[in-house]
C-alpha cells in the first residue's frame, strides 16, 4: 500500500486511491489493434509486475519485487471500483459463455487457490487433504482441488455459517472447538493421517493441528496472511506487529514435513482457471459427484457500489463469519 | 533413548546401554550362505528399522515409526564401542580400497549431509548455496555438495577452529558475529541471495539470518536437531523442552520460501555415498578445484577405548568448538 512518501514504484500512485482488485467488466474502449470488442466481458487479472526482474523473466511473476495490485497500488488507472479503469490487454481475460459477468470476481480468488494447490508441485490424486479455514480461499481450495481427484478432503471451520456451506462441498467438516482435529484426520485416512495441509486460516492453532494431523512424509502449504501469532502475543509489545509462525520441532523433524508458502499466483496460473472454467470441468467434477456447490455459491450478498460502506465494509467488519464474498456492482452499465 | 519402562520397539533393549553409532569395523564371523569374508572391512549402516511399515515399504526406511540405531536402542547386538557387534548383512557395505579403515567411521555423517542435499529434490548445479555451522554435518554437507556443482558455497561459522576448517573447503566464510550474514550473501550473489541454505546450526539467529539471506523463491533444508530456540526460552519454563522454529512471516511469504528438514538416511543413501568413496569421486572435485580438503580431515582426533571418557566425552564437552569428530579405536584388533 504506497503512501505519499513511498508510492508505488511501477505506478508511482499513492493514497487515497480506488479499492478493487477482485473484478470483471465489460470493455469500454479498446485500441483497434485489439482482439477485444467494445461491449465484451472481461475477468481482470489485477496485478502489476514489472516484466523486467528475474521473477519475471522466470514465470515467477508473482514474486516481483515491485509487484502490486489494480485497486491497491495507488494506480491513476482506478480499481474495481472506479466506474472505468485501465488494464493491459494481456491481463485481460475474455468471459466464456457459461461464465456469468455476475460471478465472474470471484475468479481472482480461484487463481490464488489453483497457484496454492500447484506449489507442493506433486499429483494430489488419491491423497487425503486437510484444509483449514472455510472462508474465502479455503472453499476456493476445495473448489479446485476436485479437479485432482484427491482421495477425502477435508475442512476444519469453526463458524456455523461456513461450516454449512463447506459441507456441501467437502467430505467431512471438523469443528476444531469441539472435535480433536489430528485424531478425526487418522480416523478418516486409516491412521496414516493427511498427505497434505493447505492452511487458509493463518493461526497458531491450526498450526499446531496441521503438524498433529499430517502422515509421515506430508506436506503444509500456507495459503493465509498470516496476522499475530500466539508467541508473537505473549512477547514483546514490538513484535506483535511482525506475525510470526512456531514450528514445533519433533514432529517436524519425525515426520520429515515439508512446508510451502504460496504467494498469489502467476499468469499461467490464471490462464489455466480460465480455461478450467470454460471447460466446465469444476461444476462437472461436482455434479458426478452429486455435490451441490460451485464457484458462484461463494457471493453470500450482492450490494449497489452507494450501499458499499455500510453493507460492505461493515458488515464485514461486524459479522465476517456468516460471508464469503460480498460482491459490488456499479451503478452504471458500461456496455 | 529406550528405558527400562519403555523398551525399543524393535530390540527390545533397555538402557543401561553400549553406546556408538558411527562405526566401521572387520567381519569376525559371518554365515557360510554370505557373500563377505572374515576379516573384511566394513562400514556399518547402524539403523534399525521394521521393514514393514507405510514409511520402510516406500524406500523411506529413515522415516520408520520404530526406527532406532544399533548404539542408541539398547540392543544385545552391542553397538560402536561393543568389542563385537551383530549387524544385518543388508546393512553392511564393504569399503572399497581407497578408504582407509581409520577414517570410515566419518561416512555415517557423510549419509546425512547427503540425504540433506537430496533432500529439496532440486538441480543444485549453478545455484549458490549457504551452509549454517561448520560442525561435524556443516562440513559434511559442504564436502558432499561439491559433487553437485554448485556455484559458490558460503559456511556461516563463529568458532576460530571450526572456521579455519571450513575456509580450506568453500569460497567465503562468514563469521555472523562480525559480520551481516544475508549482505555478504547478496554480494557474493549480485544482489540475488543464496538459493538453498542448509541449517546445520539449529539456533534461531541462524533462522533468521537464512530467511535474509535467501533469493526469492528459496530453500531452507533443516539439517540440525533443534535445542530450545530464543523464543521458547523467553516464554514459559515447560515450553524450554520442546525446540521451536519461529518463521517471521513476510519474509517467508514475500519470497515464496520453502522449507523441509532432513531425517536421518535411508538405504538408498547410503550407497550412493559408498559408491561416490568408491569412485574417489569426492577427492577428484576437491583437488580440481584446488582444496586441500576431505573426509578424512573431519577427524580432528584419535583416541583409544580407554581413555574414551576423559579424552572422548569430557573433551567434548568442555572444548566442543575446537573438534569436528574424534575417532575411538578399539584396545584389541578384531581381525
Amino acid at each position: 500500500m504506497p503512501t505519499p512518501d513511498h508510492p508505488h514504484p511501477l505506478t508511482k500512485g499513492h493514497i487515497p486511491l480506488t479499492l478493487g482488485h477482485e473484478f470483471s467488466g465489460r470493455i469500454a474502449s479498446v485500441p483497434s489493434s485489439s482482439s477485444l470488442k467494445k461491449g465484451q466481458a472481461v475477468m481482470v487479472d489485477p496485478r502489476l509486475f514489472c516484466r523486467d526482474c528475474r521473477s519475471c523473466n522466470s514465470g515467477q511473476d508473482n514474486l516481483c519485487p515491485k509487484g502490486g495490485f489494480l485497486g491497491l497500488a495507488g494506480s491513476s488507472g482506478g480499481g474495481g471500483l472506479s466506474e472505468y479503469v485501465a488494464v493491459e490487454e494481456s491481463l485481460l481475460h475474455p468471459l466464456p459463455e457459461n461464465v456469468k459477468s455476475e460471478s465472474a470476481a470471484v475468479i481472482e480468488p480461484l487463481a490464488v487457490a489453483y497457484h496454492a494447490i500447484r506449489t507442493p508441485g506433486i499429483d494430489l490424486s488419491g491423497l487425503d487433504v486437510l484444509i483449514l479455514g472455510a472462508g474465502p480461499i479455503g472453499y476456493a481450495v476445495a473448489l479446485m482441488l476436485h479437479a485432482e481427484n484427491p482421495r477425502n478432503i477435508l475442512i476444519s471451520e469453526p463458524t456455523a455459517r461456513r461450516k454449512a456451506q463447506a459441507e456441501e462441498l467437502v467430505q467431512r467438516v471438523i469443528d476444531p472447538r469441539s472435535e480433536n482435529v489430528g485424531e478425526v484426520c487418522r480416523q478418516v485416512t486409516d491412521g496414516k493421517g493427511v498427505d497434505i495441509v493447505f492452511d487458509c486460516a493463518g493461526i497458531q492453532a491450526g498450526l499446531n493441528d496441521s503438524f498433529d494431523a499430517l502422515a509421515t512424509g506430508g506436506y503444509l502449504v500456507e495459503v493465509a496472511i498470516w496476522e499475530t501469532s500466539v508467541s508473537a502475543k505473549s512477547s514483546l509489545v514490538v513484535q506483535q506487529l511482525i506475525p510470526q509462525l512456531v514450528i514445533p520441532f519433533w514432529d517436524f523433524f519425525k515426520k520429515e514435513i515439508r512446508i510451502s508458502i504460496s504467494f498469489c499466483y502467476n499468469q499461467t496460473d490464471f490462464r489455466e482457471v480460465m480455461k478450467r472454467l470454460e471447460q466446465g470441468l469444476l461444476e462437472l467434477i461436482l455434479m458426478v459427484k452429486g455435490m451441490y456447490a460451485g464457484y458462484e455459491r461463494m457471493v453470500t450478498k450482492r450490494i449497489s457500489l452507494e450501499d458499499v460502506v455500510k453493507e460492505g465494509f461493515e458488515e464485514l467488519a461486524t459479522n465476517r463469519d456468516e460471508h464469503i464474498k460480498i460482491l459490488i456492482s456499479p451503478t452504471r452499465s458500461t456496455s
